[in-house]
C-alpha cells in the first residue's frame, strides 16, 4: 500500500510553525509497513487544496490528511475531500453529542458554527477527538482512502495512535513492532558497519538506524500477523545486537538517557546531585524532566565562577590556581563536593569550554566530566568541538549526555559489585 | 512573484528530521514578499523527483529545492533541476577550490566523489558554501528561476542568508525590514485585539503576531525600495505598538528572554544567582546558553529537596513545615538564599508543582516566581496547569519564562533607580 501526507494550514505555509504533523505521521505509516513517496503542504484555497487532493489521489492508495477541520468557513479540508471523492456530508448525532460534551467537560460555550464540525461524509468511519472539537474520519470511494485528521499536534497524535492505527493494522493485515537499542560513545557509520551484513540482507525483523545530536538508536522492526509472533521474531534480533554492540548499549526502549539515569538510580536506591559548569544547569534541567526525579536528585549546583566552585562546592583554591577551572582535577573536586556537600550517593560535574571563545587558553570543546561514587571515582576528558559555525549549544548537549552516561556507569558499578557479592555469598554457602 | 519550496530526502519520507529547511525558507520567502502556496517532500527518486520539478515549475515563477546535493550516486537534485530547465552541468574551478579549500581547514580527506559536487549548471549563479562541501546555485531558463540549497540546516541557513536572501532582493525590487516586538504576559489574541485595526487595514508596515510558548512576537515588516526608507517606515510603528502595548514589551530584537536579561544585567552591571525547585536548573541553562552570560551567573542552585533548600538556600525549617516547598514565602526564602549564599546582586527563585501528580495537597501547575534585590523582594503566584495532558515541560518551561522575566523586572527598578538619582541630582544641580 503506497500513502501520502497532505497538510493544509496558512501557518505552515508562512513558516510560523513546524510540520510536526508530518513528520509524526511520516514514522507512524513506515511503522505500519505503507510507503510514503510524498509529503504536501498547502492553505486553506478550494483550487489549489483541490487540486491537491486530485493528484494524491492519482498516485497513491491511502491519502492522510490534516488540518482544515475547524468550525469557520475557510477550514474546507472535509467539504474538498468528500468531495472529490462523490460523498455528501450528512448529520452525525454521535459527533455532536461528542462535541457537545467535550464543550461542558472544559467550561467552554459551544458556538453555532461547532454544529458545520458534526457533518460528515456519508459511509465515513468516525475517530473520536478526545482533546478538541474535531472529530477524525476514514472515507472510502474509488478504490481509494482517505483519512482526515484535525492539525493541532495535540489532538492528531492521539486519535491515531489510539484510534488510526488499529484501524490501518486491520486493514493491512499485516502487524508491526518495533524495539529501540540505544547506543551511546559509537557515530552512526560505525554501528552501521557492525550491522551492514544484516541490514542489506533486509530480512525480517529489519534493522534501522538513526542519528540524535551524541546518540545513535537502532530501530528494530518485525512484520507479523499478531504481537505474539513479531515479539518471537524481534527478541533474537535484538540479542544479536547486544552481541555485536553490548559495550555501547545503555538501554532498550528507554526514551532518552536522563530516563535510563533515572530508572537505573530509582532501582538500585541511590541519589544524585550535579556540579555543572558549561552545561550551566542543563544535565539537572535533564534528570528533573523526568517525573520520578525527585527520588533520585538531591540538588544540581551549578557554579559560573571560581570563587562560587571554592564555596559551593568545596574546590580548593590551589588545584584552581594550578590546574585551572577547564581541569580534571577540578572536575574531579567538583564531582566530589556536589557528593560531599549534599550527601548524596553518587556526584556527576561538567567543566569545560563551551565557546564561542577559549578560556584560560583552553580550546573550544574542551569538556571533563567526572564522577564521584563510592564504587571510585573518574574524570573524562572529550574534545567536542567540530570546528565549523556556531555549535556552543552543541558541545552543552554532548557534555550533558556524557555527564548522564557517567552517572549511568555509576549505577552500573553498583548493580555489578552487588551482583559481584551475592555470587561470593553463593561461593560461601556451598 | 510566487513561489515553491520543494524539499527532497528521504529521512524527511522516513519522519526522522523535521523539516526546519521547509519553515526557515517559507518565513525567508515571506519576508521577501514572495507567496508560497506549496510546499512539498520527496525522496531521491528520479521519476517522482522529476515530477515534483516539472509540477512546480508549470505553477509557480520560483523553485527553491534544498537537498540531494551530495557527492553520492543518489544525491540527483541538481542533475533533475538541470535536466528540467534544458542545461548542462560543467565544470566550476572555482566551486572546486573552495571545496578543496574546506576539506583543508577542516583537516578532512576529499574523496574522488567529492569532485561531482564541482559540476553546475551552465550560466548557474554559485552560492560557496562556507559550513560544508555542496554548493548552492540558482539558475533560470522559460521564464523560471530555481535556486538549489544544501540540505543541512547548518549549510543551508547562513547560505541562504548571507548570499540566497540578497540574490532574490535584487530581483524583487522591493526590500523588507522587520523588527521583532517581543511580548510577555499577554496572549496573543489579546495584543491582536489591541492592534486589530491596523492588521485589518494591512498597511505598509505591516504587522503579524506569533505566539511562542508563554511569548507573543509581534513581527514589524516594513517594505521599500532601500535600507534607509525601510527604517523611515518601522520607527514610528515600532512607537505605536510600544504606546498601546507598552506594560507587556519586554524587548525589541531581543531573540529571547534569556538574550535580554543577560544584555540587562551587563548594561546595569549587575550579577545574578538563581535558586531552583521545579524547573530543576532550566533557569540556569537558558541564561548560560548566552555567551555573555559568564560576566551575570555567578551560580545556579537547584534544590530538588526540603533539607537541599534549608542546606544549600537557608530556607527555614520553620518555613518548610508550616507554609510547605511550594509557597510564596519558601520562594521568598530561596531567592533570599540565592543572592546572600552567592553574593549576587540579585535572587530568582522557582518553586511549585510540575506534574504529573500533585504535591503537598496543592495543585498540579501551581507555581512561586520570587526575587530578592536590593530594589525590594517579591514573590507571583503562577497557575500555569491548562488542564489537558502531559503538560509537565509546558509547565517547566512558563515558569522558566516568569523567573527570567522576574530577573528583567529586578533589573529595570535599578536602571530606573539611577535615572531617579540622576534626575534627582539634576533637580539639586538647577
Amino acid at each position: 500500500m503506497t500513502g501520502e501526507i497532505l497538510c493544509v494550514g496558512t501557518e505552515l505555509l508562512l513558516g510560523d510553525i513546524l510540520n510536526t504533523n508530518a513528520a509524526f505521521l511520516a514514522r507512524q505509516l513506515a511503522e505500519l509497513g505503507i510507503g510514503v513517496y510524498h509529503q504536501t503542504v498547502v492553505g486553506d484555497n478550494a483550487g489549489r487544496l483541490g487540486g491537491a487532493v486530485a493528484l494524491a489521489l492519482s498516485r497513491s492508495d491511502l491519502l492522510v490528511m490534516t488540518g482544515g477541520l475547524g468550525p469557520t468557513y475557510d477550514d474546507i479540508t472535509k467539504e474538498t475531500a468528500a468531495a472529490a471523492l462523490g460523498k455528501k456530508l450528512v448529520w452525525n448525532q454521535q459527533a455532536y453529542d461528542r462535541m457537545a460534551a467535550y464543550f461542558a467537560r472544559t467550561g467552554r460555550v459551544m458556538s453555532e458554527n461547532n454544529r458545520k464540525q458534526a457533518y460528515v461524509p456519508e459511509g465515513a468511519v468516525v475517530f473520536q477527538n478526545e482533546n478538541g472539537t474535531a472529530p477524525g474520519m476514514a472515507m472510502q470511494a474509488k478504490g481509494k482512502l482517505v483519512i482526515l485528521l484535525p492539525g493541532p499536534p495535540n489532538e492528531m497524535e492521539p486519535m491515531f495512535q489510539d484510534q488510526v492505527r488499529p484501524y490501518l493494522q486491520g486493514r493491512t493485515g499485516q502487524t508491526f513492532y518495533s524495539r529501540t537499542v540505544h547506543l551511546f560513545g559509537i557515530g552512526e557509520s560505525a554501528a552501521e558497519q557492525q550491522l551492514r551484513d544484516w541490514m542489506e540482507a533486509g530480512t525480517n525483523p529489519t534493522i534501522a538506524p538513526y542519528a540524535k545530536t551524541g546518540e545513535v538508536l537502532l530501530r528494530v522492526t518485525a512484520a507479523a500477523t499478531d504481537e505474539e509472533q513479531a515479539k518471537k521474531l524481534l527478541a533474537p534480533a535484538v540479542q544479536k545486537i547486544q552481541g555485536r554492540l553490548g559495550d555501547y548499549i545503555y538501554g532498550v526502549d528507554v526514551v532518552s538517557l536522563q530516563n535510563a539515569v533515572v530508572r537505573a538510580f530509582r532501582q538500585q536506591g541511590l541519589t544524585l546531585s550535579t556540579a555543572e559548569s558549561c552545561t550551566g544547569g542543563g544535565v539537572a534541567r535533564r534528570i528533573t524532566e523526568i517525573s520520578g526525579a525527585s527520588a533520585v536528585l538531591r540538588a544540581g549546583i551549578c557554579t559560573y565562577t571560581n570563587e562560587m566552585k571554592r564555596k559551593l562546592l568545596g574546590v580548593r583554591a590551589a588545584t584552581l590556581s594550578q590546574y585551572g577551572a577547564v581541569s580534571a582535577q577540578t572536575a574531579l573536586e567538583m564531582a566530589r563536593g556536589a557528593r560531599t556537600q549534599t550527601g548524596a550517593d553518587v556526584g556527576v560535574s561538567t567543566t569545560g569550554v563551551a565557546g564561542p571563545e577559549p578560556s584560560e587558553g583552553k580550546p573550544v570543546g574542551l569538556v571533563y566530566v567526572a564522577v564521584s561514587s563510592p564504587w571510585g571515582e573518574w574524570v573524562k576528558e572529550l574534545h567536542l568541538a567540530r570546528g565549523s559555525g556556531a555549535e556552543r549549544d552543541r558541545i552543552r548537549h554532548l557534555a550533558e549526555n556524557h555527564a548522564l552516561y557517567a552517572a549511568l556507569q555509576a549505577a552500573k558499578r553498583k548493580e555489578e559489585e552487588s551482583t559481584q557479592g551475592e555470587k561470593e555469598e553463593d561461593a560461601q554457602n556451598v
